[in-house]
């Protein structure tokens, strides 16, 4: 991340004046960061560029994406006692919901049958870019980051212009380098995206026989090739199963960022060598 | 919030060039932000604030911390479609997790039995002001906000000085402004606590009855008054029943942020008329 | 624009202290903003918020890409003589850049024969957004606004990795929301990334008829459609007719943005009333 | 330039997830920056301070303002193939925008026959310190930076205030340390400026003799001595020599900045060592 | 001020959840800021703004400079209690600190017999504009407001490359819009100074009657017109009536920024109507 | 202090473009930072960090509270001139501001027999962090941060509310990490406010006699213990022990910040090596 973005999240984690890390000797310390869980691991990169800022000797083998068990050593950490201190909450903080993140995304993934597992815009602002890191991270797809990467009408869009007027209009005012997404709710109108030549037809809220059954319209109407598919809405740990066997490119989940919990991780103190630092 | 902090939220949410709503005719349109699900609503000020922003008027009966019903209002729109578009996804990010903060915390304050529950510094990066005004929304105690407020000598901080010297050397160093709190693991430590003159003792990962030991134990000797007392770790909605009725002031837990899920807010267009806005 | 980022071009341009404009009795003024040449109107829109910043009442016809003649008005300006002094550097500076940018836009796509012409990278550190907004005013395509949007492997990537590993690297770490694109510098390279898969083939420095030939070959092997093709380098205002014959989809040039001058467009005042405003 | 500048500008060109370089196995790879045509470098030191946030080892024998020929290598490169292709483009750009403005300056400057050539404020939003900082490089003066430097009393200010009123106002609000200059048309205007006590009389948009004329009444009158007298508007390459005859001190020209094109500089990769770095 | 600086102080002031205003309830309230000694008033506009962003009418007769006596009412506001008890010290600080410097420099500029005051760059870092501005609230000169301003060759230049070289090199390299201020010790160096061609010469710590010594040496060999001669170092409001009898043009003060202690000025409720604003 | 913030003030103190130190040759300097009185260091950490930015060596024996005397070395440092040049004034700035707060400080704090003494929130805007900070320096007491750090119910309040209804709702609406501060300005009040279970009261322009009287009362009735007492208003170097001897704990001052004057500090260049460095 940027320095200038690392340095806000300081600023809100430690304040003005911090007397509960200053009172302590600054000894060097060697302390490590364990997972209490099985997960996946995020935010690797971001906790070393933190424990680093505090001149903490930060060591590692994972990389984003490592599988980790219950009591694995995630860093070994040398440094100053009050700057171990200081650095642990924002560390943690990162690595606990990232990994948190790709947790969940990995689980959806094992459970996809190869279908691309992918995120949405349902993020906590102002952390986007790491929650969508974190996705990768567990093997998902990030999806578009904001309203000016791919065009995607939504139904929101197709209510206020209609479904064939909205693509068009995007043909003509995207940029080349853009796709265009189309959302749907019905076989009706994911034929008409067809025609229309969306580059994607994402399904809203469709049961995973009524996709399946539409699949199978599009290619027999020689329409389906060329054509990335995406499922959405509905979509469970529990029925993921159903979906992934539709035929279907895709399926994306706000739950991997808005329902995925953290991964328990903590710091421990090793041994601390009681002489000035 | 400030205006660039929304400003800030609005940049990572847009970008530079968004087709997809600048496809739109900017019809006036009426809409409704609507609950999926019951809950407790929290981040209705935000949203209030972004929807202006857009120019978008914007109604509510809600505050903070309010009941909802599934299918209840949330917000009545009146505004561009443009700017609606726009606006959505901003205004439901925060309304979803900050409502569903607020939501988990009112179920442990349903079930403490008048015992304060508080949150902790386990919260996304960059929002935590947010996520601590969620947990207050929900009937919870915010707990101190960084390591400037609330001067707090955690397992770490005792493992590199002795919990007698923190205590001291806190007091000494810290505003008289500020509480000390002081985190102890059994009883002994918790005695020594309250002889040195701790405001406030957390007990961390105590079980209930150990606790309730503990208190009683403090009481007889005459040094629990004056004294708040916090229980943490291992508590959850199955168990807070058993830490409640041990005689501790309060419970806090990182699970109101750390295992919230969103609430399911989506918003709904009404009425779309026809003619430029 | 953000009001952030338009105080921050305040500030550069103002500082202080201006002692100039304090001088001068703020009475009422009407003046206009002229063009002193034939071109085509962008930075409208953040002229306008400039102006308004300022408290100054400002009329305008035009909206971004409209053609405007020498000695047209462009804007009509009411406001106090020191604010209309203090904004007008600013605003004339957006509208002088950004027009200049989308005039020689329209030029290259006068005379394109209906084939896409695109911006490039090629942006003035800081200003790249205003500056992409200024070519789709002149009715140019914005191209990717940085690395992170539509993946595009260029000749030093396949220097480095090679263009099958590259393509197929690209494939499965893009979101499946992204194109890939792939520069070639020969008709060897163009069939090997087309097979490869590849959406947008960009020929980097070929002749015109080695592209003709280029594009025959893929359409003869069936492997053109579907695949948007794409020249860029020593096209020029002269030449580009060649090139636009020759069945290709897309024109990029580094030159609208980094061989444009400013359009020439001043301030002028009208009247002014002498009562304080 | 300080690095939060520097990280703004890395933002916008790279954004939140670079696939296409990500791709790029991490080699270690020597490169070179070339310049395609003749000219005057500039945005040394700022292309040295990127290439060092990417830590790549860049080394140059040139220094602000040195001239280039074609061919000419303006740094080697040493370091990983990732950070290299990621710094390319900004490198690139700050090189380009900049050289390019020096170029042009020179041009003036070489036939200005020991004439000062000065810059304007029209320069690009948010870009000007580089700007400048070109135009000093290409041997050209500053000028003001903003509208707190140097109080200018332009033809705007004097149509709202009058000259002698414009003069002594600006002579009691400015600081001691700053200079009072004045904007004049004609030589009945010029020779009223001097008498009021004008450091610097800028001589707008007046023809070549008119200006050698008013130089003479001047210094005829015995008030020439001790003024620094500007010419400005509707100087070009082709006429500057008729203004440089005129005993003029400065010639300030917009065309600087605003119509300069960027010098043509590509990055050339030279070596690739097929080891991880 | 910019939006985005009044922000950020009302983030320093307030934080993150304001208990103490916020338990209030938000009546509508009269009140009054008045002002408990006599003085020189500054900061009004910087009071007002703060005033108005939190939505209070604020309404003054006062302007930067006013002379104020005890028991003035500097402002009469009508607003929400919360917003006046959240505005309060933010907009104090600024009239207090700025009026002090006001008060301070108006103290030297009637002692001075019409010779200039003017401060330097001992300000508080972060805070100089409105220091600067506090200055001329009093009567003051601001000085050159940065190192970039008036180039000023100080004592440790000189110690580094001779008197000589630096103005010469300092006239080579300055733009024609910036004086050239040099800080000589003794006679003979100002005599050399004065000759060198400095626009400005400072006289650092010399002596009253020195300095009257050297300015009469300097008009006598006919190099004393047409430079400024200021003095600075060791004056006081007790020996400032010396210098300004020397014939010196401007005596600059650390002490205006580094001496002047707060102006008194307090906030008073006059009247709450208790009904919910 | 964050790096950002070390650049803000770096920015507001050099500009864009420092002819000044630019002309002088970069050779290597040993100079020295030294006192010019008696009195307490603070920003030593601060002028530490301005000096490692430039790459400047600098040594110091001091830290933050040591007691210096007049000619002391503050700093000794090897560095380049230019960079020495740069550094000085803001160095400078800091270690001035800060160590005039924090010798005001100790002479308040010699004086006050072991009472504590304290700031308060009339801090300069922008500059609050490092003014606590130097209070602490001086021995003091920094007080809360900003409104959202201890809630303080101050007159304001109570006119608008009422004392009771105030701290009930202080208490019900704080933090339990918080502590309550109630302002009064009589005995009756501050019987009432200690009943009522402040933990901190504030006698507000209390004479010395009447705190005395009601700190004797309190205690009387029972209800001193456990209430931290805080006198304010009206203290100065002259009466100080006056209130020091009525059994107060703390005592809070304007003063320490609103009319503390800067230390006298100079950076005095005590060898040129002249080789370029």
């Amino acid at each position: 991340m940027l320095l200038k973005e690392l340095e806000s999240f300081i600023e809100e984690d430690i304040g003005y004046n911090d007397v509960s890390c200053s009172i302590v000797p600054d000894h060097r310390v060697q302390a490590e960061v364990v997972s209490n869980e099985d997960g996946i691991a995020a935010g690797i990169s971001e906790a070393a560029q933190i424990f680093e800022y505090f001149d903490i000797l930060a060591t590692t083998d994972l990389t984003e994406g490592s599988a980790i068990k219950k009591d694995d050593t995630i860093f070994t950490l040398d440094g100053g006692a009050r700057s171990i201190l200081r650095a642990e909450r924002l560390a943690l903080n990162f690595l606990g919901r990232m990994s948190g993140i790709a947790t969940l995304t990995r689980r959806y993934v094992d459970r996809a049958n190869g279908v691309r597992i992918a995120g949405t815009r349902k993020t906590t602002p102002g952390f986007r870019k790491f929650e969508k890191k974190a996705v990768i991270a567990g093997g998902g797809d990030p999806h578009r980051f904001n309203l000016s990467d791919t065009v995607m009408i939504k139904d929101n869009h197709i209510a206020v212009l209609g479904l064939e007027r909205a693509v068009s209009a995007a043909r003509e005012r995207a940029s080349f380098t853009q796709k265009i997404e189309v959302e749907v709710e019905d076989m009706a109108s994911a034929i008409h995206a067809a025609e229309m030549g969306a580059d994607i037809i994402m399904f809203d809220n469709m049961a995973a026989d009524e996709i399946e059954k539409t699949i199978k319209t599009l290619a027999d109407r020689g329409i389906r090739d060329g054509i990335i598919l995406e499922a959405s809405g509905g979509i469970s740990l529990e029925n993921i199963g159903d979906y992934a066997r539709t035929g279907i490119d895709v399926i994306s989940l706000g739950a991997l960022t808005h329902s995925s919990r953290w991964l328990d991780i903590s710091l421990r103190i090793k041994q601390i060598q009681r002489t000035e630092k």
